[in-house]
């Protein structure tokens, strides 16, 4: 073990207290803005959060089951409630799938929903750095809309 | 190697992927909006730009020399050229002291900045998520001032 620099259970401990401070700020957006604010430009807070809906089951479904159909981002969802419940739901299958992956498996190349070539480790950076990337949007969106976001180190 | 998820090197050139994602929205950033434009709340572009040169070079300093004096976000820079030198001046010395941390040594807690005891990889993990949050954080900025960002992906 002393050369591995993260473990499996550690990394999936990782995305899930990013994932659980996500859901804290879904929480605090208000219901009337979530599928209507956006900054110029950009897409809702909604739309981000189904964009990590998206890809988060789905991508690891991918992995795990070698499948390579494209991503949807269009998820129907149309209220707060959905989004949550959506949020909450995807979290045990996350744990699920996650902890499928061997090891060996994390290095070896796949092409995500068919399109994206690269190891196994990457992808799943790619998902946890990009919930990171639009959940900070997401504390501007809701500075914007004069709201105090969560603390970015309170998982 | 078989039960790495990410070897040292992989972390590393992931994170310096990351700086130079970060390096490219500084450069987009425009000179007279870079230290006066902020969100009701929130920081400048500039001030977010100064604490993850703040955290970067220092911290690895602290982890590999044991060092726990406090960070200072208040550092000496007062122009756009300013701060992408010390980008760049970082750069070179966050591969150096990286590389030096051993992979036994990311298990290890440390108390980075006397401050945050943790696990060194949760620490340098850490350094990475807080230089996406508000580098998210500086694709809004920009698209409020009418600025395309570049792509997220394009590292």
């Amino acid at each position: 073990m002393n050369n591995t620099l993260i473990s499996k259970h550690d990394l999936l401990n990782h995305w899930l207290g990013h994932r659980n401070l996500t859901k804290r700020v879904l929480e605090k957006f208000p219901e009337d803005q979530l599928f209507t604010f956006q900054v110029d430009g950009m897409r809702t807070f909604a739309d981000l959060v189904k964009e990590l809906l998206s890809l988060a089951v789905p991508g690891l479904e991918g992995i795990v089951y070698n499948k390579t159909e494209p991503y949807n981002h269009n998820l129907p969802y149309h209220s707060k409630t959905d989004l949550l419940k959506a949020w909450d739901e995807a979290t045990p299958k996350i744990e699920k799938l996650f902890l499928q992956i061997t090891e060996e498996r994390f290095h070896e190349s796949f092409n995500l929903f068919g399109e994206y070539e690269f190891p196994v480790i990457h992808n799943i950076l790619y998902f946890i750095d990009n919930e990171v990337h639009h959940r900070g949007q997401g504390f501007v969106y809701l500075r914007l809309l004069g709201i105090e976001p969560p603390f970015f180190w309170d998982r």
